[in-house]
C-alpha cells in the first residue's frame, strides 16, 4: 500500500537513502544466509512483489504469524538484538508445536525513527535465530509508526503428520517439555513483584529464559506422528493445555507440585512456583499428551536430543467437570475451585 | 508470544470475554466462508498453533505481507468497512502481481482500545474481500496498541509461469492496467491541494478509487507464462516501473501524455494530470512487460475481461543513461531532467 495517506511531507525515515538502508541490512543479512546454506534458499526472496516457496510433494505448509507490539509485549527499551532473537523465536516455537520444519518467514516492523544502531542489532540478533534454525527471510514490508513488529513464519510438515490440538484422547499422558516457570519469575522480578530475592547467577539465568527462548524444532518434528496432540507454551502451561482439552474434548489431571521447575525456582515458595509454572507464560515449551504406550519411545527422544520431557498428568474420563481439569497437590489432593481459576487464568490470543 | 511483559494490569480489551468477542467475530467469518466455498479451505484454519495449507504438485507458494498503520497509511477516522477491504485487497494485488491465485491469509490486529462496532465494520469489509476473491482468513493474532493491520497473503502459482520483475527484455512493450491516477486526485482532495474544483460525482468516483481498490487477480493470471515482467502500481507508475528497470537490468521510454486516465482525471491542468498518472500511487492497477509479438494477445485478454490494457511506452537500448527512463511529452519530446526526477519521485519499501 503506498505510504503517504496520511502525511503529505517525509520525514527522516522516508527519505530514500534511509530505507535504502534499512534494505541493505536485510538484504545483507538474507544473501550472506543463502550462501551458508543454500539448500533452503526460497524459489524467489526479498526484491519482488512476492516471495515464492517451493513446496515438497506430500507436504503441508504451516503458517504462524505473531505480531508485538512496543510498551505491551516488550520495554520500548529492550535490547533490539535480544528482540531481534525473541521476535522469530516466539513464530518458530509455534512452528515447533505443529511438528514443522522451517522454511522461511516475513518480517513488517514499522520504526518511529531511523536509529541505524538499533536496526542493526535487530537484524543481527533476527538472522542470529534464523541461521540457527535454517529459516530464510523472504521478504517483508518496513513503515514509519509506533513500534511494531510482525513475523509470519512458514514451514512444512508430512501430510497427516502434523501435531494438532485436536487429537488427544482419554488416557493419554500429558507431557511438557524442559522446566516452566523461569520466564514470569523473571518478569515478576522486574516488576518489583513478590519481594523476591535473588542472586546475579540467578537473575541472569532467568532472563535469559524470559529474553532468549529457544524454540523447541527438533523436539517437534521427533514427536510428529505418533504424539495425540501438542501446543506450545506462551501464555501459560495450563491456559495453553486447555486449548487441546477444548479442541480434543477432553479432561485432565494434573500433578501441579510435579511440574518441572529449575532450581531456581523450586527454591521459591509454593505459591510463586505453582503460579510461574502453572501459569507463568513466556517458557516456549512444548506440552504434548500421547498414548501410554509411547512411554519409552519419548524417553528416548528426551534422551537422543538432550531435553527433559516429564509427565506431569493424564486424561481422565470426567469431561462434565468445569473447567476441564483437576489440580492435585503432593499428596494427590484436589485443589479447590477458587485457586484451580487463578491458575487458569491466560490471556486468550486469537489465532 | 505472551501478552503481558510491560503492563502487569490487563486494560479492557484484554478481558477474556472481550477477546472471545473479537476472535467470535473473525471465527464466524471464516466459518461462513467456509460454506461457501467449500472447495477452498485450508487443510486446517484458524485455531491451532500454525494454520496447513495443501499445495497442489507441481506449484510454488506465493507470499506477501502489508503493514498499515494509522495516521500513515489510513486516517484514524476511516471507514472500517472500507479499511477491511482494502487492507486485504493490497495484498491480493501483490499477489496479482505475481499471477498467483490466492490461497489464504493471516490477519494480525493491534487495537488501541475494544470497539465493536469498529471491528465489526472492519471484519464484515475484509470478509467481503475474502468472498470476492476466495481467499480465507486461515490465522491470525491480535493484541492492544496503536491500530496497526498487517496482512501476509499466500497465494498458488505454476512453476515457472510466475510473474517476476526481473524478465522484461529490449524492445518489449510496456503496458499498463485500467487508468491510474485517480486515487492520488482524491488525496489531494483530501489535503486541500492544488485548488481542485471538482463535483460530487466526481468525488465519489475518485475516492473509490483510492478507497477500495480492485485487486487485478484474474489479469495476473491471465497474464502469467508469457509476459516477461509485472509489479503492481502502490508507490507510483513510474516509480514502480523502475524496479522492473533495476531489476532486468533495461531502459524504458515512456509516452508520458499517453498514460490512460479516467475523464476527471483528463480534465484537471496539465501538470497536475502528469502527477497524478506517472506518480501518484494507490492505483494497484498492473504494470508489465511483454514481447511486441503478444500484442494481439493483449487486447483479446482485455476484450475478455473488460479491462482496458494500454501500451504506454517500451523498453529501449540506452542502459547508460541514468534514471534509465525516458518521458516524452505528447510531441515526441524528452522532458528535461528537473521534470523527469520529480515525476520518479517514489517511496522505497523494503520488499
Amino acid at each position: 500500500m503506498s505510504d503517504r495517506i496520511a502525511n503529505p511531507t517525509k520525514n527522516s525515515l522516508e527519505n530514500m537513502g534511509e530505507f535504502a538502508l534499512i534494505e541493505s541490512v536485510f538484504k545483507a543479512g538474507a544473501i550472506a544466509m543463502a550462501q551458508i546454506n543454500p539448500e533452503n534458499t526460497p524459489a524467489l526472496g526479498i526484491g519482488d512483489d512476492c516471495a515464492l516457496l517451493k513446496p515438497k510433494e506430500g507436504e503441508l505448509i504451516a503458517i504462524t504469524s505473531d505480531m508485538l507490539v512496543s510498551g505491551r509485549h516488550f520495554f520500548a527499551d529492550a535490547d533490539p538484538f535480544r528482540l531481534g532473537k525473541k521476535s522469530l523465536a516466539v513464530n518458530l516455537s509455534d512452528l515447533a508445536a505443529m511438528g514443522a520444519n522451517p522454511l522461511g518467514f516475513t518480517l513488517s516492523l514499522a520504526l518511529p525513527n531511523m536509529d541505524e544502531a538499533w536496526i542493526k542489532a535487530f537484524a543481527r540478533g533476527l538472522f542470529a535465530k534464523a541461521n540457527q534454525f535454517n529459516c530464510p527471510l523472504i521478504g517483508g514490508d518496513t513503515c514509519t509508526g509506533p513500534l511494531t513488529i510482525n513475523i509470519t513464519a512458514l514451514g512444512s510438515v508430512p501430510s497427516d503428520h502434523s501435531m494438532r490440538r485436536s487429537g488427544a484422547q482419554n488416557h493419554d499422558d500429558i507431557w511438557v517439555s524442559g522446566t516452566v516457570g523461569d520466564a514470569r519469575l523473571a518478569l515478576a522480578h522486574a516488576r518489583n513483584e513478590w519481594g523476591l530475592h535473588l542472586n546475579d547467577d540467578q537473575l541472569t539465568s532467568i532472563n535469559q529464559r524470559l529474553h532468549e527462548p529457544i524454540p523447541r524444532i527438533e523436539l517437534g518434528i521427533a514427536l510428529r506422528g505418533f504424539v495425540s496432540a501438542g501446543i506450545d507454551i506462551s501464555d501459560g502451561l495450563l491456559g495453553d493445555l486447555r486449548h487441546i482439552l477444548k479442541a480434543s474434548d477432553v479432561s485432565a489431571e494434573i500433578w501441579l507440585d510435579l511440574l518441572p521447575v529449575s532450581c531456581i525456582l523450586q527454591e521459591q515458595q509454593n505459591h510463586i512456583r505453582r503460579q510461574c509454572a502453572a501459569a507463568g507464560g513466556d517458557d516456549y515449551e512444548l506440552c504434548f499428551t500421547a498414548p501410554q504406550c509411547h512411554r519409552s519411545r519419548i524417553q528416548e527422544i528426551s534422551h537422543d536430543l538432550d531435553i527433559p520431557l516429564t509427565r506431569i498428568g493424564q486424561l481422565v474420563n470426567n469431561k462434565r467437570i468445569a473447567p476441564n481439569m483437576t489440580l492435585l497437590d503432593q499428596d494427590g489432593k484436589a485443589l479447590d475451585t477458587e485457586l484451580t481459576n487463578s491458575l487458569l487464568q491466560s490471556f486468550d490470543h486469537f489465532k
